[in-house]
Order: structure tokens, then C-alpha cells, then sequence
């Protein structure tokens, strides 16, 4: 029997879990649940319906996970906590400061139902912090650098568009390549905001707004842009379609530490992600995620969960022979 | 109370074990144990004794994880499933080949002792093979290359030193660059042995010696280096000491993969180390999965165990709490 699997909510996430369930044999998509009306959103796969959000609780024995595929601002915060009530529940939940309160809701409710709550999946939180951790717990005399991109940021994107005479806008996150090398050469820099990236910004301007204006403005924005070299461009709106609407990510996390008698001796740890579409790749990590919640949870185990509380054999459907045979 | 660990035997590992326990306050160094005569090992942590292999067993109950830092070919087949009759033990066997049975047998014991043993732990296996587990289990429709290097193939030094004529020799195993740039662009090349790695020789040749056919004697060597494009070097016993005493490597680890509803979008994972002294990040590595062993064993878990089963919450001292706010 496969694991059946359920999205919450139908956007780029809910897209990509849709896809990447049909590159794991060992799942299916069981329904797709929206706040819109279900008349109106069209899914790729055949034979399986969308459902209203409020239908979800009714269908509890009819799915194994439910992947909750919502906003970390308004959506996970409730949605999370409730709908753990039910099901084995993944969700990639990003606020790291509210992380702390989000997992103690998760927890209680998960505890309390009997069911596992995995929050905070994906690659950052999610992959990178794993790789924090495996890197600190290594070399514990070290210190961690993460960069992010190249890749869009939908939030420095929508600062954009919330300027006056701003038609469209896309913003790319830019690791400075010195700053990369100067860590990656073990000379353990300390990186102001402005030496670790840059940002670049494709704007399309609305016909006659002033440009000069446009781009101060973001060029001084408190905290999205003042504190970095800021490139504006402004492009066309049929410029934007055809360069700029993947949305790509991807970044660096790295530790350098040191090891003998007398720290004499450096290693440097990376890993990096280069992505053709983040939300494609994070829909990847959460299913990934939910195997193990099934796995977990069919051994008796309950409560709210992180990457870090997940034995990486769970991750795949590979035995644990098969696994000590091929990928050891 | 601290952990405390016993080493069993006391080379290159042996030695980075003692290292990387000074670096982690919640350990100490219990007892050494050797197979020389205690009385000619000498080691760094004052107060701590040096006993005979054979004594270990009757100081079972002085020691929470014994690091076994032996050899994988005569070595550990024997003595992981041995002292993991009296003890929580950590070995970096790397036998790809022979790791089924080795598993098979440290789980028998431990099962029946009711403690841990965590086999091949280290980087190759160890922290690759994780990366491997990790990167196939979110990317399945993909594929893996593992490059090595730029480092020290101990194995590959000694042949070229069973060589008529040669005194002393280190050999470098070096991945083509060009190769990498491939792998990262995404193309999925197939790639023979000879486009992957070079071999670089460095070779003390005896006075007198034909270093023509010595030379030639190495790039003909089957297995070792017939397969690779091979250069070799001829300096002084002077130069090889003082320019190539130290043993580093690393490596990377990259698997490349497609999402999307027609695997349109293209992912690269990437996982690399470069590392000044192998014997000494590897030591780090078992280090922390002794602290899980440890800490598991008191949970009451117990059989033969791999990177793949542990949780990587389970490496560090730090509590899931802290982890959550910190490293998430």
C-alpha cells in the first residue's frame, strides 16, 4: 500500500509536491485541499479531487500525511497546530525567530492526537541548518558562514513593487564570489552584511515615473536595501517574462574549524545548493520528510519533530541493508 | 558526568581521537589501550594510563564508548564484535565490499551484549555516505558522482615503496577540475576512471636506482595506477619531508537531479571537505558519534548501527531546545 499523501493549500509548493510525488513509487496523491473554491483549481494529476480546507478533518483515515503547504506569517501558525489534530503533518515552517513557540504548539497537539508533526522542512531551515549541525557537532572549534543565492527573494521582490510607479519587480540575492573565497581559503573573515551579498534588482517602471526616484528609493529601503550594494535595472515587462521568471535559489553553507593538539590543523566543510526552482526543491525535502513521519509514525512514535530528530534512513524507501549495500 | 572514552590503538586515529576529546568539554579521556608494550606508548592527556589490548575487557564497567582505531583489513573484523561484548564502540571500518557482513556480526554481538557498536564512521565512509542518503532520498530522479582529493592515498604510497629502487614515496590522488565543472554544470557526463582523478607521485629514489624504469614500474601498476593518467616526481628525501609530511584530503560529494511535471528544472547538490589532516577530522567524526552512541545506549537502544540510523540531534551536547533556537 502506498503512502498516501494530502496538500494544503495549491500554489508553487503545492505544485511541486504534486510533481514530486510521482518521482517516489512508493507514494500517491490522495486529495488536494484549498481555501478557494475547489470548482476553480485545476490539478495535474488524474482521478484525484480537490477538496474545500474545511473538508480535511472529515477525511482523516483517508490520508497518512497531510503536507501543509501555507504562508509561515498567517497560515502555518494555526494551521499547523490544527490539522496535527488529524494527521502526520510536514510543514516548512521559516520564521526562525517564532520557531521556538511554533514547535511548542506542534508538539502538545501532536502529543496529545498521537500523531508527528516535522516542522521547519526544507533547505533553509532544513538542509542548511542539518549541515550546521553535522558541521558544528565535527569540528566544534569552528565557526559557520551562510550565503544564500544566487536566487530570488519573493520578500526583497515585493518591497520592490510597493514603490510608487513600480509595475513589476524582481530581486536576486548575490553571494559576493571574494567573500566566498576568502572563506573557503580558512582565513576565518569577519563579513559585514554589506561584504557577504549584493542585490540586483529588474524593475519595470510604470510609463513616465521618475527612475531616479525609483532607484533611490530602493537603494535606501531600511533593511531590505540600505545595507548592501544595490545594481537597479529597469527592463521592460516582456523583458521580465522571458529572463526573469524562474525562480531559483540555492546558497552556501560552510564551517571552518580546527583540529590537534595545538588547532594546528584546518578543514573546511561546504555544502551548497544550486537550484532551478526553490519551491520544486523544498516540495522534494518535504517529501522526503513525510516518509519518515509515515515510517515514524507506524512505529509508535508521536509528537512535534524536526530535520534534526530524523534518522536519515527514514528519508528513503531503501532498506536498511540496501542502504548499508550501495549509499554507505 | 563526563563520557569517557577509551582508544584502542594509538596511531594517526589514536592520537586525533585524544585531540578532539580536549575540544569537547562533555568527554574525557578514560584509558588507551594498546598492543605495543604500554610502556613504550607515550601519550598527550597527563594522568591517563596506557593498558594492554588485553586488559580492555575487565575495564568495562570504567568506560562508556571504546573508539576502536584499527585497521579495516585484520583489524576491526575481529575486534568490533569482540569488544562490543563489554562496551558502546565506534569503528571506521571502510571495507566498501565487506561492510554487509561486517554489520552483520557487530549486530549479532551487541544485540546480545545490549550495547551500540556505530560501524564505518569516519568521512568515506561516514559523512559521504550521508550525503549520499540525504541528496538521493530528495532528488531521486538524479545522479551521483564522488570525486576524491586533493589528498593522500596511503594505500597507493605503499605500492609505489614495494617498488625495487624506491626509498620512500607519498602519492596524491587529485580530481580533474575540468571534470568537476562539468558534474556542477549540470550536463550529467559519464565519466571513466581517467577523466575523474590524476595520480601525482612524489619519489625518493635509492642512489643509483634507474629512475626510468622505477617511473615506468608505477604507471604501468594495474589497478593502482594503469587506469589513470599518472605523474611522477623524483626529490630528495630532504624535500619530501619537509613539503609533503602532512596527510590531507577531502573530496565532494555532488548529485544532480530533475523536478518539475517534465523534469524541466535541474538541482546540484553539492558536499565537499578539505581537510589538512584525515586522520584527525576523522577522529572528529567518530568523536561525535560516540557521544550518540552513548546517549542513545542510556535510552536503552542497542544492536549494530550506521550513520544512517542516528538522528544527528544524537551527535551534539546541545539540547534539542537549544538547537531549534539556534541552529534551525
Amino acid at each position: 500500500m502506498k503512502i498516501r499523501i494530502g496538500i494544503m493549500g495549491y500554489g508553487n509548493l503545492g505544485r511541486g509536491i504534486e510533481c514530486a510525488i510521482k518521482q517516489n513509487d512508493d507514494m500517491e496523491l490522495a486529495a488536494v485541499f484549498t481555501r478557494r473554491d475547489p470548482e476553480t483549481v485545476k490539478i495535474m494529476t488524474e482521478g484525484v479531487r480537490v477538496y474545500r480546507a474545511e473538508e480535511a478533518a472529515s477525511m482523516k483515515d483517508d490520508i497518512d500525511v497531510m503536507i501543509l503547504c501555507g504562508g509561515s506569517a498567517t497560515d502555518l501558525p494555526s494551521q499547523t497546530p490544527e490539522y496535527v489534530k488529524y494527521f502526520n503533518v510536514i510543514d516548512s515552517f521559516d520564521t526562525h525567530a517564532k520557531i521556538p513557540e511554533h514547535f511548542a504548539a506542534v508538539d502538545a497537539a501532536a502529543k496529545a492526537s498521537g500523531k508527528i508533526g516535522i516542522i521547519s522542512v526544507g533547505w533553509d531551515p532544513g538542509m542548511f541548518s542539518l549541515n550546521r549541525l553535522y558541521a558544528n557537532a565535527i569540528l566544534p572549534d569552528g565557526r559557520d558562514y551562510t550565503f544564500w543565492g544566487k536566487g530570488v527573494s519573493q520578500g526583497h521582490s515585493d518591497a520592490i513593487r510597493r514603490i510608487d510607479g513600480v509595475v513589476d519587480a524582481r530581486q536576486y540575492t548575490v553571494p559576493v564570489e571574494s567573500a566566498l573565497e576568502a572563506v573557503r581559503s580558512g582565513s576565518n573573515p569577519e563579513l559585514s552584511t554589506r561584504e557577504k551579498h549584493t542585490r540586483e534588482c529588474y524593475v519595470v517602471a510604470a510609463e513616465g515615473a521618475d527612475k531616479a526616484r525609483i532607484e533611490n528609493e530602493i537603494k535606501t529601503m531600511p533593511n531590505y536595501f540600505a545595507d548592501y550594494d544595490t545594481t537597479v535595472h529597469f527592463i521592460s515587462a516582456e523583458e521580465l517574462k522571458a529572463n526573469h521568471s524562474g525562480i531559483p535559489h540555492g546558497g552556501f553553507v560552510i564551517r571552518c574549524g580546527k583540529t590537534g593538539a595545538n588547532g594546528e590543523n584546518d578543514h573546511i566543510i561546504e555544502y551548497s545548493l544550486k537550484l532551478d526552482s526553490n519551491p520544486e526543491f523544498t516540495s522534494s525535502v518535504l517529501i522526503a520528510y513525510a516518509r519518515a513521519a509515515y515510517r515514524l509514525n507506524k512505529e509508535g512514535v508521536s509528537g512535534g519533530k524536526t530535520v534534526f530528530d530524523i534518522a536519515p534512513a527514514y528519508l528513503t524507501a531503501q532498506s536498511g541493508e540496501e542502504l548499508r549495500k550501495h549509499l554507505l
